[in-house]
């Protein structure tokens, strides 16, 4: 969050937000600081090194094509409230609310037991795409890497079982569609154990799980909120 | 470079490698540190938030289609000398000796009459793939990201005309494949201008610029030599 003493790493403790010294450690310790929700600003909760979407992960019937994951570039992080600038010559512009998978440890090769070891936590993604570049490029970096493309807060929840949370997609207050990750092709456990037969993932990594239908169409204007019951409300407008 | 002192950013002045204070100021200052080359060792230049490839660059017949560019993760970075595990079961492992783009600014946008203001030099790349994994994932996620992937170095050389500078591939000693930036399909300018059309590139970031017939098929205890006239060689054995 930002505050008044600039940017401090802080956990919720009924309430309070305390400032801790390593959002990573086994056991943050906490430095003394408190802060009231009104008086900070929720920034991006993790600065990643690498974020990853899966792709046709929306539904069970994916689970007919292999597992697939795409980049998006690091420089297109957006924490709550930022604006995601509506890109004039590049098509439909797509918000997609989804759970995020933030890591909290390196990893590779994570076995169906240990993948949630390297787990901190869960927070709300925003995987924003320029839809109609898809078609014209199969690597996708011309559809996931625009300015503030990959927004992500307001928080991450620890302790959650994320298996069967519900999500919900809002553009101007309604309600456009709504999930859950229990509709996910392929949960979190095999997310990570494919992702890291690949790839090392580290701390503060992010995995944009997939979309399970809860995407909409948008223009300037618009304002979206990515909602997942257990972890909270992420707020983007389109500008 | 790593030094007794500890990693510390060098610019070399006449044979002699000087301690600077920030890589990517408009003119560093010297902090009054100096090493020999022998006395050190040298790691990737830069620890870049972005890595991008070109895909289909390497020949002027690639023009007929339009270019692509694809993610390597920021944690397969690595520098002269690093061992690349071999990837067992992965298939065949590629190596494609390349010339690196190394940005020294944020830029979006580029035009080609500024393009190269963005970028602060050129660094030799090998651009390790698990070539097997291509046909499978169309995304190359599989293919791009493994341990130690995506090597450069051994240093960056500022006020570099790349538009037409040799490379050379050898594995093992024996030259595998010459090229030159000039075959490549779309040259320096062209590929900021596409990239930054996409997304924003910043300092330390690193555009592998694409592959022109400069690759080989490697095996586990391969000592690979990418050369650039005008850069150096960057060495890494396959473990």
């Amino acid at each position: 969050v930002r505050t008044q003493d600039g940017i401090v790493a802080v956990a919720e403790r009924g309430g309070s937000w305390n400032a801790i010294d390593d959002l990573f450690a086994e056991a943050p310790r906490e430095t003394g600081a408190r802060y009231q929700p009104e008086e900070v600003e929720f920034l991006a909760p993790v600065v990643p090194t690498v974020i990853l979407g899966m792709a046709h992960n929306g539904s069970h019937a994916d689970r007919a094509a292999p597992p697939q994951a795409f980049h998006k570039s690091a420089r297109s992080l957006a924490g709550p409230g930022d604006a995601i600038p509506f890109d004039e010559g590049a098509g439909r512009t797509v918000v997609e609310a989804e759970v995020g998978i933030v890591i909290g440890r390196r990893a590779r090769h994570l076995t169906k037991e240990n993948a949630l070891d390297a787990v901190l936590g869960y927070t709300v993604c925003n995987d924003v795409s320029a839809a109609d570049q898809s078609p014209l490029d199969s690597f996708w970096t011309q559809t996931k890497n625009g300015k503030n493309y990959s927004p992500i807060g307001p928080w991450i929840v620890t302790d959650l079982d994320a298996s069967s949370l519900p999500i919900e997609l809002r553009v101007n207050g309604e309600r456009i569609a709504t999930a859950s990750t229990a509709d996910l092709a392929r949960g979190i456990r095999e997310v990570l154990v494919y992702l890291t037969r690949w790839l090392e993932l580290g701390p503060g990594d992010i995995v944009m799980t997939g979309c399970p239908g809860t995407m909409a169409s948008v223009v300037p204007g618009d304002r979206v909120e990515a909602e997942v019951g257990g972890i909270g409300v992420l707020a983007n407008t389109i500008s």
